[in-house]
């Protein structure tokens, strides 16, 4: 079930990026939730197009209109079903690559699987199905914040620039939802010079899962890394994944890597967190910390080698609206995949409480 | 379900470190498959403890007995039943740690998640439980290898010495599984000075796999690297994961990051791969690669800070039977679960062909 | 997951009875099959409200958007995302028993599942929810009589009047969708006459479906009879299922029961049905043949006991528009949700073909 | 997933009725849970064969050893693993008939699906599997009834007899598990009668769930009476499920099967039970009941007409041991079935409470 994620809660989407509109359905949602249009707005704004000059300039509101699971502002724990429909489909931007397969782009997967796609915009594998994972990611945060559990996530590299010298404080700004710290406006540069050069970059997103429980999560196949892991890759352009001290504990020994642990105020206190708040897949009450690679974006205007799906070589510069860094857009949707994840843990554990 | 792996073919499994037995069942696999008990066994070998002075001291020779699924050698189609007894539980190696939690090991989130937990060798968390999996493996590789799908995993990495001046030429020969490399004596140094300072270390590991035909995976939520993410990263002691040019896609721009297309012999080439062999979630017919980050065996001979299920603080020092380094025998688990991948995908595009 | 139906074939749904809209997402099915508009629109018509004096008097057009997974009119292989407009809601007709449960009806069972309900029209326990099920179905259809695969249905029982002296010559029509028979005209008074006393009836529907081959179905836990059991016990009113010779076989002896088999035209011919054809969960080429119960409509306008939400005793006369016998517009959905069962078994046998 | 049932709690089994053992996982158990061993031994030895002269003369003590997930007689919550061994196999009784296919058995289907199969005593497709379902749900059991819910099951009617004059007082006795009526006698005659005429007889199995609270189960999809109906047709054998007034409801009108309301001792008091405890696909607080139809054996010892897997007419007539009517012996089968979905729906809406 490719357009469904979940067990306990699912969200299955639907929608292509230039077609008449994009949508899903929330099941498996508690009932009793006051659904709060202003926080759902915000985090569709998180991820919005054309918000900033380092974001495609495709203007879309992204309005949400939910059309089953809730009364009166308040959830029923039937399925929400939700559309967002499409307004700026420019779809003759597209035309003259239609039988062209763009470098980084799904155009010619897609041919080998299903013999036949939708040229337009990317069609199902644009990143504009993100959206509905905005939506389905902010009624999860809804849930979880009155159980004191927070998700937030913030861009930490971009363009080959690390952040540096900051604290953790969220909620992040525009344009690039990057901490405030010394290299923020070295950051934008990068992304500013590859779109003067008619390219792109890519960037570092973490995220930080504060408030879990111990106990949330499975032994063996649905550890919760694994279930977390899952989530991310998902996401268009992710092409890496790791927890805690992450590809940095392969070179650490055993007595380094390991979380020593202590009482404060009479709970464990771990001295470090290098598991990244989850031991042998099980959340472990510390914060939950991961790092996702997104690459840089595959739409680029500078001439390419490429092939046509009759299998003639040709070259391509990739017309129409795009974003010379996806990663800024894609922090609000590693905080969604991230909330609906441990949402659908935390109802698997404790079920639906009333 | 997180004992279930996978969705038309499906590996469940269960079984404790020192439990009476191990096992599992295979469901989905098709029929009239030839068990090759020879090939089983050899890669039930690789991932084997005791088997060198990396590796625990633990003797188990592993066999596998096989109780449902085959006919006369040939498997029928249905659900494949199997059990590993286990021969050498020293469980009072483990009783004066019963109400201690050892750092970086699952025994406090059990307790947390479950109220109670085998405390025999880490229970169900213990990595033993990967045997299933490469027998799983195992089944999947023969059906695979008929239609041109080769898996192979190699540690390029060991205690902080990276492999240097390697081709890819599998198989990799034990004690540690990397390819034949300038810095071989040194990665197995590393782990030798560790283990003589009663402490661990971690390495990577790499994995192609060759001949998936393009157009396996799913779009959206179930892209074929998501999966395989989700696959690897519930291997206990996995920390991160990425795909083709993976976390140095960050740094790159997308002109360098977009793998360019000729046409070879009438088929599309990729001038190179850093896409990984997966095109938004779908196989390009280019090589699959990742790599994946192990932590070190969090069990180590060395005092470490902690404390008691009573919440009291103590200090530990483990006893037992440990591997200095836990990658090795990882990789034989990394091919089973791309293997599983694989053929879960590969089953669910092209049915059950006869 | 209780708004999602099937493994490899999954149809999603939505929707209240009196929200702004149903709809649904139709996910794995296969690309290349041309939509065929009229066939679509003729089954959601056979279950439509509005269109004889045995169904409720409520209009809908029952017009379904659909809004990706296709291009061109043809599918692409992607999530079918389609919506389904209310027009004809009167919520004012059911403001008056908002706190009173209504025999035979759910209002009872989602205030205690959930604690809060839509009480408009029953809410997401509607009858209305089925038209999504008969788009869906109508999809699986038009693949599946590609193949050779029908499926047909008919009321063959009705307030008590069974159908007598028929033969099974679809289409069937309406307004009762019986075979013709000599009892037709007694069964449709017999709904006629219930509706005069303010009361309702029940039926059977028979199913039929042709050309299945041998081998769909799984052994033990989703034999094709549970499953088509577990799709037909979904509708809203079925109260029971039996295949072949059903309930009549547990006065059958074996040697009466049991199917003997000849040769003819070099294929496998049974002398009788009584299997249903399906054994031991699996299709044995003949015609897989099952009824249903459906129970009397529960909205009848006689006075009866109750009870209100506050759990005072009370009496109920129901308003509004009701059918007098739900049986015949339940016809479509018992094909719609036989279609999608056996298509979903289809895919996983035989993958996507191409 | 043909060998798995369930969702939040799985059951998946494995294992030929001439094999080496049967056997399964059970997983999503709680933890906490005290074995009772002797409550499982007495649930197994109800389906155990050989126990009266209406069974099958094979003797199997079904033993069953549990390998995993459970610590010092407690359930720890990881997947318990269980293994049956087979003791009576006597494969020779079968070999005359490798290549013909018994009328009212799976052997043609087999052979069509999978192109191979064990013929030995029906193979996968044996009731013998269901072993394996009586231990889950036996475990299940334990785990409701600490709750207050009951499951209980008879045979009713029995080769043609119903049982008159009974009152529903469990546990009901060997050797046909039926109520003390005043037709007993009558129906272990028929049984005994069909066995003398080398022939076989059917019956019906009543089903009785009580104290289930009320709001258990999903609406559209996964109504708890389409997930129980699933659950029972599973059962080899079984042709036909109906709940509460089932077919009968098809000839009553509304007024008569809505099971109008009153308030007792503050509670809800439903005057009639026609809804079988569960309305909207819900449980409503009253006693689920349902009634299943069983087919005659269609192992019999007379001549039939039949073909062989090479498609040439022959003759056949059974030898081995077979019981006359499996109805007694499947009575525990519902139990278990019934148990194992009702506990996978509790867990889904209460979570592992401590």
């Amino acid at each position: 079930m490719s357009s469904t994620f979940g067990k306990t809660l699912t969200l299955t989407t639907f929608g292509e990026s230039h077609g008449i509109a994009l949508g899903g359905i929330l099941d498996g949602f508690p009932s009793g939730v006051r659904i709060d249009e202003d926080f759902i707005r915000s985090e569709m704004q998180r991820r919005r197009p054309g918000s900033s000059s380092l974001t495609t300039a495709r203007k879309e509101d992204d309005e949400v209109e939910i059309l089953s699971g809730v009364y009166n502002g308040i959830t029923t724990g039937t399925a929400i079903g939700f559309i967002i429909r499409n307004k700026a489909q420019r779809s003759a931007d597209y035309s003259s690559i239609e039988h062209i397969y763009r470098p980084g782009h799904a155009d010619m997967t897609y041919d080998a699987k299903y013999g036949i796609r939708d040229p337009r915009g990317g069609g199902r594998a644009s990143g504009r199905e993100t959206a509905c994972r905005v939506f389905g990611g902010a009624l999860a945060k809804l849930y979880l914040r009155e159980r004191g559990i927070n998700v937030s996530a913030a861009v930490i590299e971009l363009g080959g620039i690390k952040a540096s010298g900051y604290e953790w404080k969220p909620p992040f700004s525009p344009p690039i939802y990057a901490p405030e710290n010394d290299n923020l406006d070295a950051m934008i540069k990068a992304a500013e010079d590859a779109k003067a050069d008619s390219d792109s970059v890519g960037g570092i997103i973490e995220c930080h899962i504060d408030g879990v429980p111990a106990g949330l999560g499975s032994p063996v196949f649905d550890k919760l890394d694994a279930c977390l892991s899952h989530a991310i890759m998902s996401i268009g352009g992710v092409k890496g994944i790791e927890f805690g001290s992450g590809f940095k504990a392969v070179s650490m020994r055993g007595s380094d890597n390991n979380d020593q642990i202590r009482i404060s105020d009479g709970k464990p206190l771990f001295m470090t967190n290098n598991a990244g708040g989850i031991l042998g897949g099980i959340s472990n009450g510390d914060t939950i910390i991961f790092r996702a690679a997104v690459k840089p974006t595959p739409s680029i205007y500078k001439e390419q080698l490429t092939i046509t799906d009759g299998k003639e070589e040709t070259t391509i510069e990739i017309k129409g609206r795009h974003d010379p860094a996806i990663v800024p857009r894609a922090v609000a949707v590693v905080e969604a995949m991230s909330a609906l994840t441990i949402l659908d843990h935390y109802l698997e554990e404790h079920g639906y409480e009333r």
